[in-house]
């Protein structure tokens, strides 16, 4: 067994409303920056114990379908390096 | 000017506590994951209008100074690519 680094990025589905995000876009422009489609999205880092590099990005996909993303209104990806 | 894809992924210093990021690993724990050093940021996704990639970076640079990132708790990265 190795430990792995794994980075799971999770985003809203392009269709769900982002209020946090348009929040931010709104403060933006108001600080004179011309931005748009800001979205806010989450970006959780672990160190995972696996066999070899595709292992743990199977368990850190695992966990991202059981927990760490709501399938319903968000995707994830994952990506993994050794540590 | 051209449109640019900017990613800003803000993170805490790891002198911060993270206690979202800590009940977050519990939960995985008593999943039956054997993860640790978990640690949750903010991935903030925008389109900025500059004349190339150094300005679009260097604006999206100086939005996460001013607005999107904490300086006191958190530090931030910065990529760029053309859309």
């Amino acid at each position: 067994m190795a430990a792995f680094e794994a980075v799971v990025t999770v985003t809203l589905k392009p269709e769900i409303l982002d209020p946090a995000g348009e929040a931010t876009q709104g403060v933006l422009h108001h600080m004179g920056y011309a931005v748009r489609d800001l979205r806010i999205g989450r970006h959780i880092r672990l160190t995972v114990e696996a066999k070899d590099a595709e292992e743990a990005e199977g368990l850190a996909g695992q966990m991202a379908e059981e927990l760490l993303a709501n399938p319903v209104m968000e995707t994830f990806r994952v990506e993994v390096s050794a540590l």
